[in-house]
């Protein structure tokens, strides 16, 4: 077995070294520091080809985290993910309704999923936000109706649910919402894309 | 786009029935659930290759799962993605020494990683633990390195850590310390994968 020495601190640095050397090919510079904190977050290089920006979306994200914004996400793995002190400096902070128990009540009466129902306590705060929605497709479709009826206006929204069902055509479906958007087309993400997604923005603050 | 109908629940039943089906071959079944829960999790058939068992290493996993053995992890998003709820009521918790102060300040003093520290804090507790790495292979080295100084005994390691300095190597280093270990050969792995693999044996019990 061969094991490099590295101080703690300089494996992340050479890690991105060596992505970008496998990745054998240019990136456009403003996507690129989110590609390769994906790959590096997964291991797999197969998000530099899945990973979609839609026009200006990178920079409506950073410049929304430079005014403070907040992020709600869909787990609390993706919560725990993001670099919440980075974020607090800039005035923003990070919410998951999953776990409140008026969101439990409410998608058990109606029988839709609690990252729906979460999604409507976000717009019921008429508040600014990104969403980092890592792991349900009914919090994405749902985020595209209540953008559609005018009741919702995310800054941004990293839609990067993984899964068999629902998730490959949710992701296209919020393509369409008319807002900016960071997708991981087809089935692959996760809260820990999700989280690294939002971190890969941080860190250039 | 079409978006198939399913009531809350419904939708991860049949998203293992398309992971047997693509899968297109059988598993060991001792083996099947955990290794059906991180495609799941990831969308990644690769992990049907990867993951490798020691013998009688899900067996050993589930007994101290029962007998209300806890787990220790080297990242908070492992620990958020734990259910702590079906742990909880086997007797078991979860710990994630990583933001730990004592650890910050050896792990600073020394200059090592504060994954290697928070492993000697787990084996100067001298419980009965599972290991689930998810992260750092630094916590795998030292965790190897404690084993045969016998200064701790792990009831099971899940060695999934992802990354591309050290990591494949520190997976093969593991499996050779003699204790029942859950391995994901390789680069890929991760946080979810870890949190994936508790849950697929905390489920059968």
């Amino acid at each position: 077995m061969k094991l490099e020495e590295y101080a703690p601190g300089e494996i992340e640095k050479r890690s991105f070294a060596i992505i970008e050397e496998e990745l054998g090919r240019e990136l456009d510079p403003v996507q690129k520091p989110i590609i390769k904190r994906v790959i590096h977050t997964t291991a797999d290089f197969s998000y530099a080809d899945t990973l979609f920006f839609s026009e200006g979306a990178v920079e409506e994200g950073l410049n929304a985290l430079r005014s403070g914004v907040s992020i709600v996400t869909d787990t609390n793995m993706g919560k725990a993910g993001i670099n919440k002190k980075k974020l607090g400096q800039l005035g923003g902070s990070v919410h998951c309704f999953m776990a409140d128990e008026d969101v439990a009540e409410k998608a058990s009466r109606l029988g839709i999923t609690r990252a729906a129902v979460s999604m409507e306590k976000a717009a019921e705060m008429q508040e600014d936000f990104i969403f980092a929605i890592g792991n349900a497709p009914t919090a994405l479709i749902r985020l595209y109706e209540l953008i559609k009826e005018g009741r919702i206006h995310p800054r941004l929204i990293i839609g990067v649910p993984v899964g068999f069902v629902n998730v490959a055509e949710a992701k296209e479906l919020i393509l369409t919402a008319g807002v900016p958007v960071i997708v991981a087309r087809g089935r692959k993400g996760g809260s820990n894309v999700a989280a690294a997604i939002c971190n890969a923005l941080l860190y250039q603050l």
